[in-house]
């Protein structure tokens, strides 16, 4: 919209940050837009026969296919029941297209195929449909699936970031950077100390408990993928007009995820996850909230880590542990690309 | 099922044809198999909150992105909405994913996206949810394009092979071929005498007239996509646990199209089409069903071309022009690849 997308198609575009925001504003929505795509929620809300259905999308096209917790097949299952699960729905059907590589061994396919099959049987939501294109060699990179999902939306229930109010305030669901460091150490063929493995699990029964927890309450649930925790807080703060402000000592980061992130020059606050969720709830719902956070297997690690303030529309300040405060800028120019 | 997938994937395994059907129901449907999945139809039709939702995916990777009578946005939003009306339903929204190759003209996703919208815009259908993910150069070749679509399907419809019933007439909506001969020669870079071109359309609007002219006695619809007519008949014989017996003369080829198939050895009913259906219907209904084909524009050129008989399971027969007859196989061994 504000500035010009350039002359290329860059990696940035892909990033999830700062120029996948522009892409998609400037781009795609000056072509496809209209009032349900123009939220750029996680998931569409539609008024259908009688009920509202959630309706998303993601594309996947993690490198390397296998990493330590999940895999491409994983991923898929759970980041398209999570965008459902963002705002309020009960997942209930999933679609899978994958584009194919000539010669990719079909002994991959099967295992990414069985990968797929526990994970939506886990999460009790089946792939009724799907398609399966073939290129040539070197037409793509072994194997991209695309997944969508349906799901349907409690009445009463409205959650996004257009709901959120300063006061609210802002909830995690556990650690981050888990994800984005197991793929980045993985693909660079690093054998780091300790134990990095991808937090991908679905969050459609954490989203349950939450809602259940204080009808009303809640205003707004994401899943800090691409881009990270610092990515999601500052589009949610600009989309809902408002700033926040994060106590840095609060974010829980695991050791072994902070000092891989030393290593590498990475900050955590700009790693995806594919497990997490931030939960945007009214102060007097945030204790109940939590509780219930922390009641299910997914949000035992659940913490306050800030609120939304009057400040200015889209700013993020994150008090740090030595007492000084820092912007949290949207993330620009450091793609990490293939993370998911 | 029967035959083993071989130990790497082929072309062949994206034809549309035997060997996609066989690492669809040998691999995905070991997997992911369910109810509905199973069913094998164009979309699922799933009950949900007081209604029955369609929903589908295809994903598009047509070489090249831009060709007479279409490109790849257009085919992605055409596509999708033919497999919701394929089943009666009343196409709502759509999803878009794209993986984009690092370094893709800016120009050429704005082209595309554009042809998207005002594919969307013409047919009535937004495209309400998306993804962008960018791959590195040579891990995509330029850009692919998943879509999903739900819909809703009216009360009392109910269409699908295991509808189809001995007797039962054959229509077609028009000439056939016209897609995968524009892109063949286009790619081969063949400039051929006459006028190629794609038919790419939407089929939601022929498909609610076909309903309309005679409620209860439509069995089913198909689009014949990639594997042409033939495995279109094949496919729904075979589900039908009947035969099918269609004229040779009674099916329509384009002039230029059988011209340019006679010079490059091709079989009009084996080419994929993308503005095409075909109707399955009680042999009542089948002239109403004609008539309410012809009124409209996408089906002016609508014919009967043959019957459902209580033959073999899966047999299609093709009475010739010259008097013969002649089985018509499923496609096999003879992948037309990045067609769609
Ligand atoms: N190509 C596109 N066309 C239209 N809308 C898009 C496109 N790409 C993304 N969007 C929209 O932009 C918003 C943000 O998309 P994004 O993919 O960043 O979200 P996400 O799926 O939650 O994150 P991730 O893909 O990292 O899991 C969504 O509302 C999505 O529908
Ligand atoms: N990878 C897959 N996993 C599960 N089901 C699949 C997969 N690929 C295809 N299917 C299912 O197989 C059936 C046939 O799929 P196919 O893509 O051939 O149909 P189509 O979309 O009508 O044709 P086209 O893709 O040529 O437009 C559909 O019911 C589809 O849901
Ligand atoms: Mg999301
Ligand atoms: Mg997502
Ligand atoms: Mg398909
Ligand atoms: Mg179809
Ligand atoms: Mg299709
Ligand atoms: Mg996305």
């Amino acid at each position: 919209m504000k500035r010009d997308t350039p002359g290329r198609i860059l990696l940035d575009h892909g990033s999830g940050g700062l120029a996948a925001r522009e892409l998609v504003r400037g781009l795609f929505l000056r072509h496809l837009g209209n009032p349900l795509l123009d939220e750029l929620e996680d998931s569409a809300v539609l008024d259908l026969a009688g009920g509202r259905l959630a309706f998303t999308t993601d594309g996947y096209v993690v490198d390397p296919l296998f990493f330590p917790g999940g895999d491409i097949g994983a991923l898929a299952i759970h980041g398209t029941i999570n965008d459902l699960a963002m705002r309020g729905a009960a997942p209930a059907a999933l679609s899978a297209a994958f584009v194919l590589e000539e010669g990719l061994e079909t002994a991959v396919l099967d295992r990414v195929a069985a990968s797929m099959g526990a994970a939506a049987a886990a999460a009790g939501v089946p792939v009724v449909t799907g398609d399966t294109k073939v290129v040539p060699r070197g037409a793509a990179d072994r194997l991209f699936v695309t997944t969508a999902g349906v799901g349907v939306v409690p009445a009463g229930v409205r959650l996004g970031a257009a709901c959120i109010r300063p006061g609210d305030r802002i909830l995690l669901s556990g650690t981050i950077g888990d994800h984005g460091v197991t793929v980045l150490t993985r693909r660079a063929g690093l054998a780091l100390e300790g134990d990095l493995r991808s937090d991908t699990r679905p969050l459609h029964r954490l989203a349950a408990a939450v809602l259940a927890a204080a009808p009303g309450g809640v205003h707004a649930m994401r899943d800090p993928t691409r881009g990270g925790l610092a990515e999601t807080l500052c589009e949610l703060a600009e989309r809902a007009g408002a700033a926040m402000e994060i106590e840095e000592a609060a974010v829980p980061v695991r050791p072994a995820v902070r000092a891989a992130c030393e290593l590498l020059g990475l900050d955590p606050l700009y790693l995806a996850n594919e497990g997490k969720c931030v939960v945007v709830a009214e102060p007097g719902a945030a204790e109940a909230v939590l509780a219930a956070m922390r009641a299910t297997a997914e949000g035992r690690g659940a913490v306050a880590i800030g609120r939304v303030t009057e400040g200015p529309p889209g700013r993020v300040e994150m008090r740090t542990a030595v007492g000084g405060r820092r912007i949290v800028p949207p993330l620009a120019g450091d793609p990490l690309p293939r993370i998911c």
